[in-house]
């Protein structure tokens, strides 16, 4: 039997604790799995004091993470702080740089710092290992890395952020607003008090840029992802996709096209039957299409204590074993530079709904302006607002269109936008066949 | 640059010339990374001059598979002969103790004797990855293996047979009988001509064994999985399903109970809106129950030389990249002996359809009897046979029990049919509430 593996952890969250917590109840069949003894030796977090239920007394404890990171009495760092800079970012290096491997669940800090810490994990020959850090408790960084290496991957899609998808979910099961249901949201634990980083977008936003450069051998580059939130998706919008078919889900989605990787977060609405429209709640799911393997998914839980645990156990046996690949599938100085196609150069359908004010010649107006960016519409739906058709009151357009340029979108919805004849911003949402 | 790894294949079918196409589109990737060449060197079949619309004029050709698997030109011998014994069995064999990793798509072969060669394989600390062999392209041993691996699973269940499944899905979509349906997927290539291996269900139990042992530390055992198929399963059962809210699936489904492990294939009435329900055709999923992850699914296709070969050079990649797992987790000295749970121990609903003749005090003496094994009925149908109510017509009854213990209706049905009054056997499906 060889020596015990000994981790140090950073942070202790509900992450954190659920760690502890799989240490403390399969400690035996984590050595018999593993072949060897995996021991937490340190912990490190903000408030020693902190009444986390979980006995903390057998570990070393480090009030600096970073001192933690490089300290002798570790082999492994386990950073679960969070944050693409500031400590986190510091004892990842810190720990690296001392030889450590390192397992985070850190997206924010990989998406923007990933072929630089890859790149330093290759040079000690440790592993950087992120299972949690995409999708919670799904398998999907090690699929990639290891089980669909025989395939030219050409596209990744999926639902990335648990607290969207229940947010959404709900608005569409209780017809309620999103604010309505924000605030449920955030009263039972689904969504944080400032919920920016899920509901913007930006966490998914994270997750694929990971993905992409799983997919496609490029540096991962949170900055080239386009994003859209999902705040100002309204009743109206969820209602109108029902109707149509469809379902809104955020979805991450990103492509290999003619004119280079379409990498993008937004809402979209998906068919009713498709398998992703299935995925409710705070379930996410992530798939990938192969040219041998063809079309593969994973679903299960997105986020959550006992989940992320689970990943960063799975990473944790992996280097008990002896098991290190490269952070990203090819080597870091391999990592391919990255054609990033605009996502004005997408092509598919588009919902838009416009309100607008109830005069004569405004569906005419809107109607040119389509036509002038040679925009071929699948439908058109003009509905009065309740309340009746008086001079305050206005009108509601909802356009879906046949497949077309977004520039062209764009283009027409500013010119429409132009002429004054809209009440608010005009809603935009695409369509994705899947 | 590490020196190539140099594999052999045996068996030239559709999977083994998916594996050289993956060679011939993919070397650079594969190259990559594996962080070293992986090179075909030696192939073996059981007729050389075959037309295989490959070129093999490049490999060593081995008319004995078993003298290739023990051959220094090879590091890797790649099994894809199929079946339990005979050559593949030899061949693998000869293989481990001559120190060669194996990689294998031979569900068979290590349905019956995976203990014995994985203690070989650990005792010449070589690989034995049979990826393929389970749900063809999904990456479910992986996940087993080295992802979940901090969890203790408590259940697992899945569609492993992609043949039973497209008959079944064609069956409820366009309402013919099983015959039929079965003739029409000989001819398109979706089933063998001789298709008890795939209908009778012995193809997922192998599977399911295999499954079995990665969940729960077991040697894997065959013999211990309850096996029916789906021959039996008529158009009104596939109708009086859809009626009821569910759909009729070939469930493998494997858990842990008080009374062991209860291990079994058989056609299920899962609901209509569950996830399982919505896999159609030739696409299997597996699931998996951890008290850490919770539920995680995996969907993709179930067979195919594309998707089977991506498994394999999965494989070939982690042992290119000096990855080496204990083919079932533990090390196979500790593989647990099998508690095994009887099938007439399971608990759960039933569905139950008798065709009876149509005489006065039938349905009397059924309820009675289900009665005497205290099976409480959810609902129960009487319906005449179309053509009215004569002496030589029959009627069918259809009941649904509450959860019951399934010796209960095997005494029940058994009472039953001897009492005379059934034209034909009993059907019986299982319930899942999955």
């Amino acid at each position: 039997m060889s020596k015990p593996l000994k981790i140090g952890i950073a942070g202790l969250g509900t992450v954190g604790i659920g760690l502890i917590n799989i240490f403390n109840r399969h400690d035996e069949i984590i050595e018999a799995k593993a072949g060897r003894a995996i021991q937490i030796k340190a912990v490190s977090a903000r408030d020693k004091n902190a009444n986390r239920g979980a006995d903390l007394s057998a570990y070393q404890w480090f009030s600096n993470a970073t001192e933690m990171a490089a300290s002798p009495e570790i082999d492994v760092y386990v950073e679960l702080i969070g944050g693409e800079d500031g400590i986190a970012y510091d004892s990842v290096v810190a720990a690296l740089k001392a030889g450590k491997h390192v397992v985070t669940a850190n997206k924010a800090l990989l998406a923007h710092h990933g072929s630089m810490l890859a790149a330093l994990a290759e040079q000690h020959n440790v592993a950087l290992n992120y299972e949690a850090a995409v999708a919670g408790g799904i398998p999907i960084v090690k699929t990639m890395r290891e089980s669909l290496t025989g395939n030219e991957v050409s596209r990744v899609y999926g639902i990335l952020n648990g607290t969207c998808n229940y947010i959404l979910t709900l608005m569409e099961q209780e017809g309620r607003p999103f604010d309505d249901i924000l605030k449920d949201a955030q009263d039972e634990g689904y969504a944080e008090a400032d919920p920016t980083t899920d509901i913007g977008g930006f966490d998914a936003a994270h997750k694929l840029a990971l993905l992409t450069s799983l997919s496609f051998g490029t540096q991962p580059s949170f900055k080239d992802v386009y994003i859209e939130g999902i705040e100002d998706i309204t009743s109206e919008d969820i209602a109108a996709a029902r109707d149509l078919g469809y379902r809104i889900k955020l979805l991450g989605m990103s492509q290999m096209t003619d004119s280079g990787i379409e990498q993008r977060v937004h809402p979209a609405m998906v068919p009713k039957h498709s398998t992703i429209a299935e995925v409710s709640g705070v379930t996410n799911c992530v798939a990938v299409k192969g040219d041998f393997v063809g079309d593969v998914m994973l679903t299960g839980p997105g986020a959550g204590a006992g989940p992320t645990a689970s990943s960063v156990m799975g990473d944790l046996i992996d280097i008990a074993r002896g098991l290190v690949v490269p952070p990203f599938i090819n080597p870091a100085k391999d990592l391919k530079p990255y054609k990033n196609a605009k996502t004005r150069a997408h092509q598919g359908g588009y919902y838009i709904r416009l309100d607008v004010v109830d005069q004569i010649g405004v569906l005419a107006a809107i109607a040119t302006h389509m036509a002038e960016q040679k925009i071929s519409l699948k439908s058109i739906v003009q509905k009065l607002e309740e309340g009746g058709n008086t001079d305050k009151e206005g009108a509601t357009i909802v356009m879906i269109t046949h497949a077309t340029l977004e520039q062209s979108i764009r283009d027409a919805l500013a010119a429409i936008q132009k002429d004054g004849h809209l009440v608010g911003k005009p809603q935009m949402i695409r369509i994705e066949q899947l």
